[in-house]
């Protein structure tokens, strides 16, 4: 059995590691770190939980903790797990960071997005950026995985064979993203108030949400060069859910023709026709999130406009499955040899 | 292997059955009927199931399902599973029936409430009411199981203990009911349009619900006497979970003072500290639906008031689960000797 | 045109109070009083009364306030209106209390309940309790009025003709409730949170909520004896609206029947047949907040059990206007000798 | 008093059409006309209603109802309107069509986009597309108004003084909305059940959707050239409103600069700072729907992006008032020479 051992155990985040986890074979959760709850029994916090788990809420002593385990999942605020992080706990133990402390590779953008200091880039080139269906092999691999944003990893698996096949002009991505209320975490913040949330739709973080720069990135590796993109998040009154729609430009055949249906599909199917958790929507089926609710899927379609010779690509994944907690275990199973999808076969949850 | 068939598979709680038994190890789902949707492909109903389910729909040929199958479910309107049982068919297959045909053994009640006439009454005495925490034995050796209504299962188990042990005078019993609005089922009706029920909350069937009388016979048979109850059910704008809140006299000690915390407490435990989906939570801590979603389980506690000598007991559970097809799935688990949660031990979903 | 002055115009009661008077042609806000916004813009805080609303936030100066307007409404926190009453204010302004400071005539009550000790006992007498339908006469007189409760405003209208004419037995009545989200308050906690409140339902304060001895006191009033209920609120995933759902054992004639369909619905008809803000629906018709959502109506309806001897009463509002903000421009209406349904005339919103 | 009658009254902007017009001081409601409710009760349909609504329904006879209205509004599927216009009809009475019968100038495109035969094509060219804040004058004076559609509305008039004063490169505009349920019409639907809508999100008419040439036609007088657009609606689980997020790459300035903030600011300020249904909110304060519920504004603003060169813009309306009744009660009072606001100033209701 691989013992884990959880930092921010009491966030949504963490609250869906432990639902994982404890469904998972081969994994037995050694640590509910949460500083905000020490000493309260973790059901308490979550009464789902009850008679499920028994265990008491712990600090956040990763030095500690390194000893004690074989993995540690940091699902922490932006900035911890870099101020924590050092050789001796690398040495002992694997991470699953789900911040975005080490997902990006060029730490003054991280630095001027995020707007605090980085306190360890020593280990951002070593860390993987856990994106499994496109870095497998280098997570395999890894002691250090920086676990993509819930955003990030919608907005990139929904164009990524487009963006990798040169099927797009990148200078003309836009991605407009709407998501459930559990992204905004468990903070008793007045704006995620249910009667503030409730019968309403809003964007926020409109051209300088912190995923802009993760999405860039991550696709300017595939497009070979670098990218800039527009990214607009908005808040949806349900639970869980991200709904992604890009649109871009398809790059014309020689002839001035746009690509066929069968052309694009083909690409899709190129990349993701072996990967379990990306599901190639049939021809006009759109994704919607709750056919993706609390599994490790990800949804995708498209669709081609003739008039406009733009692509409409969609995307649907639950954020807190795929998009952080369901991700870290595929990341986990990844790094100890298991099957990528052990825990993780959940038939998603409808109605 | 288990070979499944389910007649009605596209209403939600058919829906809900895929989910459950596409995640049980021991069976497979032969037969997907469904009259509406023949020839479609299952997973174009429920888009939920795309890659996972690949079959097609089928007709409710009960007869051929029963030569092709070791169980049946119906998942079926009321007095279909009647209108087409037979000795032959209960010779070849075992039936969990989650209709309400076969769940009130005086035919006249049954006939009288629901307003149809039976149409094999022969088979009412044989069938076992399908609560699995007061009937297992006579499950295990049943070849057909009325499952219990969603409302009667919560309303039910939450006053068991008590009813049995004369705790609580049964005259005063009164059921307030909190449903989602997928109990009331899959149909295009106006009612249930998201319009009507969104931000809004009614009471229905007041005084006339169906399930009264099947609360009515169970909770008798636990009195050891005709009992009559009132059960008010409301409409909540939620998609799954049903909270009930009952009312009654406690049964006053020979001095005239009233159990204590303790004792009820004690009494909740005889009946349910070994049943593994029954969870009687700790002091204070009231049952809320969210906690026991996606999951089989049922919460419960109450509170004693001392003001006016009443208990109040709530109680919580998944409509779709534990109020039909998980409940269903233990059953079977029970008909086949495997082990009862089999299949069924999804934790609760957060948020 | 009549000033006056709101406390605690940031509280969702108070933002409904801000929306009914802006649209009442007989009265000016003068003062916005809100201690967490002082000088910060109305429309900032609540961003639907842009252009509408162009004042800035001040203090809670109630003697400052006093001297400047002709009504104070305080919206406030209990026991923060008791703590500042004197008689210079009231020699000045007239009143309407939104807290429960007032409500409650023996103080002992209001202290055991309330946890907190009353600064001003001396004017609770004077104080009328403002159920407008029920004291109309007293609240015309009135310099100070204690607004009802929300729930408590539901339960009694519900209840009251059948109480009053003695129909039923008060030692049986029951009042299970049921809440939208925004009487839980504007205040950030964890428990109001979206995602803890969505997709959920579960009962609170049970045989302990504060609302109990103010139904109880003001039922008992119309009973002419003192009565015990029992009342149990639940929170329900939507913005606004309160349902009631009440039990009681009907008084039966001397010959041993019950009282008919006619003769209950006559005695409604008797107290609220000329009552513009109460709806008795017709036959069979349940009252569903939506109905009622954004009026200042109470639509009340109920229904005879034959078998239990029971009736069941139900009775909705919305808890923002009749359960607080519109009762109080009722209120000051009356004290102000205006026509009593001035500026509340408001059609419900649907859907 | 002006007499109305309103054809479909029964569906949910019919519905608001009577609350508005209940409320409004210049008109009466002398036809509720519901072909699917006739000689119903009005209010036994909308329960809002008892009380305030004594009328039955009545048949869509137009011919019999321009006899006895002064304005006729229909509310009535794509076809219906166009089906039954004569000169008689206008010669008698002013009608407000809420379909979109009149709305589109070229015949062909609205054969093509709705699949239907256009009935009465002699009056496409005098009927007046109502869009108050921008074809006043003609509105006027117009015996035939065809009120435009709520995704329309809302998208032209956030991008509109944009377009007009040639800031935005029309070729790249790309309009993503999000609608609250109510838009899919009160028909007894699967996909609008309430477990279909709620705790969901997904696109719908992509790149096919009707109001999209609508958009093109009326933005494209704005530019003086004809244009094409990207329009993709997306279903939101609440009940009223519209979001739409709009991209366009802005035009620079001779020295290849962009324009400044308080540049578009000017620009919007010119065409919206004297219409009171317009907000141009202030800076950074994002538009939400729940912010216009229940009332007749557009809150409109927007976000420029230095890095990519686009400006996002943004616009809330509720699609019920602005959308289409309000819209539908502005355009008669401009028909009818009263105060434009006439009727129309509801304070928007939170939460």
């Amino acid at each position: 059995m691989i013992k884990a051992g959880i930092i921010g155990a009491t966030g949504y985040a963490g609250g869906e590691l432990v639902r994982l986890l404890t469904q998972h074979k081969e994994v037995e959760i050694k640590w509910y770190g949460s500083r905000s709850y020490i000493d309260k029994k973790y059901a308490s916090v979550y009464g789902n939980m009850f008679e499920i788990v028994e265990d008491t809420c712990l600090d956040d002593n990763m030095e500690e903790l390194a000893k004690q385990v074989d993995v540690i999942f940091t699902a922490t605020p932006q900035g911890f797990c870099a101020s924590v992080m050092n050789d001796e706990i690398l040495d002992q133990v694997k991470i699953v960071d789900l911040s975005a402390d080490y997902r990006i590779k060029d730490v003054s953008v991280y630095e001027k997005w995020y707007g605090i200091e980085h306190k360890s880039p020593q280990y951002i080139e070593e860390a993987v950026y856990g994106l499994c269906e496109i870095n497998r092999e280098d997570v395999k691999k890894a002691r250090l995985v920086a676990n993509p944003g819930c955003y990030t990893t919608c907005s990139i698996l929904t164009a990524y064979p487009l963006v990798k096949e040169g099927l797009i002009d990148t200078a003309t991505l836009i991605v407009d993203a709407k998501s459930g209320t559990s992204g905004a975490g468990r903070g008793a913040k007045l704006p995620n108030l249910y009667c503030e949330v409730n019968e309403n739709i809003k964007a926020y973080g409109v051209a300088s949400h912190r995923h802009t720069p993760e999405i860039e990135e991550q696709l300017g590796y595939a497009a070979g060069k670098e990218i800039m993109i527009n990214f607009t998040p908005h808040l949806v009154p349900m639970n869980r859910g991200i709904l992604v729609t890009e649109y871009a430009t398809l790059t014309r055949k020689p002839d001035g023709s746009l690509p066929t249906y069968e052309e694009i599909k083909a690409v899709y199917d190129k990349y993701y026709k072996d990967e379990k958790f990306v599901r190639v929507l049939e021809k006009d089926v759109l994704p919607e999130t709750k056919w993706v609710e609390g599994s490790n899927y990800v949804d995708v379609n498209f669709k081609i406009d003739e008039r406009t010779g733009r692509i409409i690509m969609m995307g649907a994944l639950d954020n807190v499955v795929k998009g952080a907690a369901g991700q870290a275990v595929q990341n986990m199973n990844l790094m100890f040899g298991l099957k990528e999808s052990e825990g993780l076969e959940l038939v998603p949850m409808f109605p």
